[in-house]
């Protein structure tokens, strides 16, 4: 369980949830990943560090796949003390604490080790700088309580945690610049990008010029050893430079040119660290009062949202799981625009034109996506990498019972990602009345609305519009016609169309024709007699089954539900999906509809993607069950500190971070519980606060101003700042 | 292996291979059933008599199919010498002979047993008469070389072979009219059909009247105990009636009221049955003269074929397992119009009738199948049972890995089962010129005809029409687009129905533009630059894997390959499918087209359908290979014989009878070898006969005038007679 102390959020003990732990408490930006772990930590315990947006493959093996970079760790660091290496396979810590510092943005660790009859305590703290954002700095400290020998190993492992064959070629260079410096540099293995990953060391008590440097299972380290006096404080810092350029010019300037460390760099370091990140946290920051475990996982979801704002980098957007990283291959998914874009718009329009611009320079890949299938237009990547390219394969789950790649159509089948773009730009347009936003996107809009135009199906019999053949939200059931969501997206998409010709003065009669005639007669089915509307064509006459009962019915824990798997006849679905359909429109539905929907669907969702609970919490608080709305939120916002998601999808490791999750529980809280809503001029609340909560403050910038919104259960305060 | 002495077909020695002996020694016609067994058999190794087109379900676990019926075995009969039971489970028969009479559609069994010091000699012959179809005859002898105590049990056998639970209800009425008749009579579990197997013993040398009745272990028999003498034959006759309707008046009569049986009775029922059947076969079979293993296998198909003429029973059709059993559920498919209708079209015109009128008699069934899944029109069941319902499950394979049933597409998806009902219509109309044919099954082209025009798809972006989500004969390949088998069958119905709407000279405006703009703009992909058909959208994308490394990737014998299993993503076909549609179609195709097509897709072909090898038999005699035509003739005509088929699909027991691979074999030879042409008045043969046949000789009916027609390597002649 994660405490909060002082704000901080700490876990205790040592466990061997590294996938878990090493997630909660990661730090870093667009550029460094450092998941949470102890220095002495190797990838046995998943320590790595992923580079985000920069992505390449193993050849060797047809089967792997694309997925970001996992680079070299330079924060290994490991104590030997009177012979006894402390390190979790030896010596399970004596004590320790990870504490996540998210209003300082950095991670600490406290651990003390206790072996023969010596007690070791060490501390650290890194953070990747808000200031330098490809620099990480690190000061490790440790003490022992007697006099003893103490080994000291300081450097870099080059033995790297990777879920998909190795990505960096064996070969590397290596320039040791002085006994403080090292300096490594790696290549790609299919697109040879070079990586250089620069470490320099200093400390203000150790006689790091007398250490030998040895190479040794992959570990190159400065070795130092000492006779260490007790309850002394022996400190060591390391200041860490990370750049590559890929062919593009697309990657990390050496931001930093100096390798210069002394006494004041950490410290300094900071400061400037501090400077950029106080501000933004405080500003975006939500406070719940009355319920810590709520206060603590919007705060860890706001912290981590914050600190992948793509408004650092060029043209970037975030991965699903983030930087967490080799998961869902580092890939950009539909997330971004439909459950993190909605919190950039609050907190950092910048971010939102970033996670446009991405969308616009991959226009061209969209646009041979669409004609590889024998498509008109622009179908958008399922698992977006560098320029668009998509990186999802047509397997992307692994049998558990025969260990064979399932064919899967989250690539082929999955086209209401055009949509989710279109949705984000024509909301980011709303919320500036920016026409420039228009006008950058308009070929995007045209050439999504163009495929779904292509895409579409009529028939002589009637004037209907059908969307054959699609993967929904609800990935369960694979290749099904007239999928709500989907239709309702494509209508929307038609909608964006046609009226940015319009504002812009554009005309294309031929596809605005068309456009509009699917707009017009795309089959939107109409709720039944009990107010519930299919989730698509036959879902009615699916198999009714419990989620209980057809959990009982696995034969593996890990086993894949959809597709052929026991979900994909049956009408248990993996998560929200007519409930998104009628959040993004429900100004089209009455409250009767939205509650009979909310009832029918909950219980036969299993919330398999961390996707769906926020939606039903958004659905909950607009039809007053405010507590449900609760449970889907602190689901959503809890999601990487409780680490119960699921860890695979057949035999394909798929955790990490949850950043959408992140998203949709900051949407639960402003949208959900306070209701806001800016159709007007200045933004308005009203009062949907579940009962476990006393009240809720935040920040939101709206019309080039900055707002204070405040909310309890009786009163509601907005005020302009 | 089958051996053929004196024009029989007979297996020596005694095997475990039940479920393939079984099936090719069986004897019976539309009404019964009988497979290959000793009368000392039991359930155990498959002895069964089966009811076609009776079918029912047992409704006590709704995963059970309805499938036909299988009824008690009155030709149990078991021997007891000097207390030694013989019966193969206690003793190895010493030497055993199983002989199918082709010629006198009869089945002989001869075997020795050895016990102790004492050697019996069996000998038995059955029919199910061509006279009295609903009789079924036995004669069954023994004899010892010893003197010794002999005891003989002679009845009813009430342990039946089922695949799918139990189709009669538990209670059943029982009538001991003497010593030697007893009558039986059950009730079909769910649909109350009363069946009564009436069996009547007699014999000239054992007497009946001194025998106990004795019921245990679920046989009722008469018990005899004799001192036999050594070398005499003792006989014991059986004459059992099979009778019963069904609630819709479909069944079968009472033909032979009386139930008298004496010493003449076995002699005059043969008498009488060779009178039928022997002119019938006489005219139908082939003669293959310098092959001998061609001969009898093709003699075998014809027997099994004629055996199943629709002509003796009203609106009846042939299952795709013929009479051998349950499999299947002894409904039935395509097969019958595509691969047998053309054996009967030369040979027995009235069963030609029969099949469409079954058809005819289950439009209304088709309608409902259509509407069901929201289209109009027709849509035909893929397993036909009685007035067309269709028997097929969502579910028809078994997954052999989890057990769990897998959903196919069978059922809802193979579309291409209403065009080749129109196309074996109008093959009758164009070999009868009766414009009856047109007249009686107008309504059922028509409806079928508008299905197709309400599956289509059109789209804004051209005229293109699509036939989407569809299986093709190749069932391999699920939901696939634009199967090319299916579109050129689709546009063949729309062109029977605009045809047959002009010679009748009935108007129906709206469907005849509807099917008109169909015909016309349906996609039909045109050959690629090697000449070679895609067989549906993407065909060509798919993974290129050897047969034989596909099947070498198998982890169990029986996995099913279709659908998620290992031949879905490859290009791995189960069965013939553009090499059908070629046949079908052949004069829109040039000989370099057929080639092509040949010469790419037979390496890729399993033959996992018997319905393949004889549509690339055609296709290699036209394209002047006419020993690999030999070679798919050879498999396709000693199916049965061989025994080497798939017994299982997953965990689904598919064995018994093929006889849409007889009709094949059959087309193979006439159309095939001897290029059959009934394009004018008078038919015309070319000489395609590959190496190993020296020459074929056989009859054919057509224009009201019967043929013979020889061929050798070097002369054809057709003679009328």
């Amino acid at each position: 369980m994660y405490l909060k102390e002082n704000n901080l959020i700490v876990e205790k003990g040592y466990k061997n949830n590294f996938n878990v732990r090493g997630t909660a408490f990661l730090v870093g930006n667009l550029f460094i990943g450092v998941r949470g772990f102890l220095e002495e930590e190797t990838k046995i315990q998943n320590a790595s560090i992923n580079l985000p947006l920069l992505y390449d493959k193993d050849d060797s093996n047809p089967n792997f796949w694309t997925t970001s970079v996992n680079i070299c760790n330079p924060l290994y660091t490991v104590l030997r003390v009177n012979d006894n290496i402390l390190s979790p396979e030896k010596i399970k810590p004596f004590d320790n604490k990870f504490i996540l510092d998210t209003r300082n943005n950095c991670f600490i660790r406290e651990t003390t080790y206790k072996c023969a009859d010596i007690s070791t305590f060490i501390n650290s703290q890194r953070f990747v700088s808000a200031d330098i954002p490809n620099n990480i700095y690190s000061r490790y400290e440790f003490s022992v309580d007697k006099t003893c020998l103490v080994n000291i190993k300081a450097g870099i492992d080059l033995d790297l945690y990777e879920l998909e064959g190795h990505h960096l070629k064996d070969n590397y260079d290596v320039k040791i610049e002085s006994r403080n410096t090292i300096i490594y540099t790696f290549y790609t293995k299919s697109k040879n990008v070079s990586v250089t990953v620069r470490v320099s060391l200093f400390s203000n008590n150790l006689d790091i010029n007398t250490a030998s440097m040895v190479l040794d299972n992959n570990k190159h380290v400065i070795s130092l050893n000492i006779n260490a006096l007790p309850n002394i404080k022996y400190t060591l810092d390391k200041k860490i430079t990370i750049y590559y350029k890929d062919m593009d010019g697309f990657g990390l300037d050496v931001l930093d040119k100096e390798d210069i460390i002394d006494n004041n760099t950490f410290s300094l370091a900071i400061t400037n660290h501090h400077k950029i990140w106080h501000p933004k946290f405080d500003f975006s920051n939500v406070t719940i009062d009355g319920d810590k475990k709520a206060d603590i996982s919007l705060r860890h979801a706001i912290f981590n949202l914050l600190s992948l704002e793509p408004s650092v980098r060029n043209n970037s957007s975030v991965p699903a799981r983030g930087i967490s990283g080799q998961t869902y291959k580092g890939a950009i998914f539909w997330d971004t625009e439909m459950f993190m874009f909605p919190f950039y718009l609050l907190n950092d329009i910048k971010s939102c034109y970033q996670i446009i611009n991405y969308r616009i320079k991959g226009l061209d890949e969209a646009i041979k996506k669409a004609a590889s299938y024998g498509y008109q237009g622009a179908f958008y990547a399922w698992e977006s990498i560098e320029n668009g390219i998509d990186a999802c394969s047509d397997y992307n789950v692994v049998d558990v019972f025969t260990s064979r790649p399932v064919r899967t159509y989250f690539k082929d089948k999955q086209i209401h990602i055009n949509g989710a773009i279109v949705y984000a730009i024509y909301s980011l347009y709303n919320f500036t009345k920016d026409e420039q936003v228009l006008r950058d996107s308009y070929e995007l809009i045209k050439q999504c609305a163009l495929f779904y135009v292509s895409y579409a199906k009529t028939n002589l019999m009637n004037k209907t519009v059908d969307i054959l053949d699609v993967l929904g939200p609800d990935e369960y059931h694979e290749r099904v016609n007239n999928n709500i969501y989907t239709n309702y997206i494509i209508k929307h998409t038609l909608f964006v169309y046609l009226r940015a010709s319009k504002i812009l003065g554009i005309t294309s009669v031929a596809l605005e024709v068309k456009a509009t005639y699917i707009y017009n007669y795309i089959y939107i089915p109409t709720p039944n007699a009990h107010n519930v509307i299919p989730q698509f064509d036959g879902y009615f006459n699916l198999k009714d089954i419990s989620l209980k009962e057809l959990l009982s019915q696995k034969l593996d824990k890990n086993e894949y539900l959809g597709g052929h798997g026991l979900a994909g006849d049956t009408k248990i679905i993996k998560q929200a999906d007519t409930i998104t359909a009628l959040y993004l429109f429900n100004n089209l539905f009455s409250k009767e509809v939205l509650e009979a929907n909310f009832n029918y669907y909950e219980p036969k969702t299993e919330h398999g993607s961390t996707l769906s609970s926020s939606m039903y919490s958004l659905i909950a608080s607009k039809i007053g069950k405010s507590d449900y709305a609760y449970e889907h939120f602190i689901k959503s916002a809890s999601v990487d500190l409780e680490g119960k998601t699921k860890q695979y999808a057949g035999k394909v490791y798929i955790g990490g971070s949850h950043i959408a999750s992140f998203g949709g529980a900051y949407m639960s809280a402003i949208y959900g519980f306070t209701s806001l809503d800016l159709s007007s001029e200045t933004p308005k609340v009203s009062i949907a606060l579940p009962s476990k909560i006393k009240s809720i403050s935040y920040n939101i910038k709206y019309n080039n101003k900055k707002y204070n919104i405040y909310v309890n259960h009786t009163n509601s305060k907005i005020k302009e700042f």
